[in-house]
C-alpha cells in the first residue's frame, strides 16, 4: 500500500466519494448516484468545510480515491469536560476491501483523534453489520453502548 | 410542570450542571464536584459555547436549574447530505426522576433537531442503564446500531 494519501477532501473528490456510498448494500437504497450531483451533496459538502471541527477524510492512490470517512471532534462537559472523536460514514472502494486499508483509515482517524486532544473516539454501526464489529473490537474498540436512531422522515 | 423554561446554558448555570453529572452512578466515578470548579469544565463549556452546531440545554424551574443535556448538530455527505441531530449528555436531578421531565426535555431536543432540518436524531446510551432503554423505545428510537467507544486513556 504504498502511495496512500490521507487528505482533507475537497469539492473535486465528492462524486468519488458518493459513488462509495451508492456502492454499498445499505447505501444503494438511500443515496443518488446520478450526474450532475445532486445538490444536496454539495450543500452537504459546503456546511462539513465550513466547520473547523468536521474532517472529512479522502484516502488516495494513484490520483483515485480508494476510502473516505468523516471525523467530527465534539466538545461537552461530561468526564471532565471531554473532548470526543465521532467517526461516520466510513466508506472503502469495493475494489479495495479486505485488503487491510480500512484498518489503515481507522488508525489514522484515531491519531487525529489524540493529536486533537480527544480522550475517546465513538462511532455507532447498523447491527446487520456483522463482520464490522469484530473489525472494530480488533481495533481495542467496546460494543458498551446501545446506538439509538430515531427517523425524523417518518410520521 | 408549570413554570418549566428551557433555555441555552450560561456559564453560571455550570455549577449545577456539574453537580448533576456528579450526582449519578457512572458518573460519580469520573467527575469532579469540587469547588471552585475544575478549569476543565469551565474551558469545555466555552468551548460548547463557541461552537454553532452545539446546544447546552438547561431546563429552570423556580430559579432552579432541573435537567441538562447536549444537542450537536453534525452535517455528513451520506443520506443524500443529511444532518444528524446528535443528543448527549441528559442528566436529571435526582429530585424530579421519574415525573415526566425526561420526556418533554428529549421532546423539545427533537423538535429542535426537525426545526435545524436534521432527518435523523440520534444518541449512544450504556448497555448498563436497563430502564433508560424502555424509555428511548417509547419515544420511537429504535437501538438498530451498536454504540462502539475506544478509551484513548488506557494504554
Amino acid at each position: 500500500m504504498a502511495g496512500l494519501v490521507f487528505r482533507r477532501a475537497t469539492r473535486d473528490d465528492l462524486e468519488a466519494i458518493v459513488d462509495m456510498l451508492v456502492d454499498d448494500y445499505i447505501g444503494a437504497k438511500r443515496e443518488d448516484g446520478s450526474r450532475p450531483l445532486n445538490a444536496k451533496y454539495v450543500a452537504a459538502f459546503d456546511a462539513i468545510a465550513a466547520d473547523p471541527n468536521q474532517f472529512l477524510l479522502v484516502v488516495e492512490e494513484a490520483g483515485e480515491i480508494v476510502g473516505s470517512l468523516q471525523l467530527s471532534f465534539i466538545p461537552g462537559i461530561a468526564r471532565l469536560g471531554m473532548w470526543r472523536g465521532q467517526i461516520e460514514g466510513v466508506r472503502i472502494k469495493t475494489s479495495r476491501r479486505g485488503g487491510g486499508l480500512g484498518h489503515k483509515m481507522l488508525d489514522w482517524a484515531i491519531a487525529q483523534c489524540r493529536a486533537k486532544g480527544c480522550e475517546l473516539v465513538q462511532l455507532a454501526m447498523d447491527k446487520s453489520r456483522e463482520d464490522t464489529l469484530r473489525f472494530y473490537e480488533s481495533l481495542g474498540f467496546k460494543a458498551s453502548h446501545e446506538g439509538l436512531k430515531l427517523d425524523l422522515t417518518r410520521g
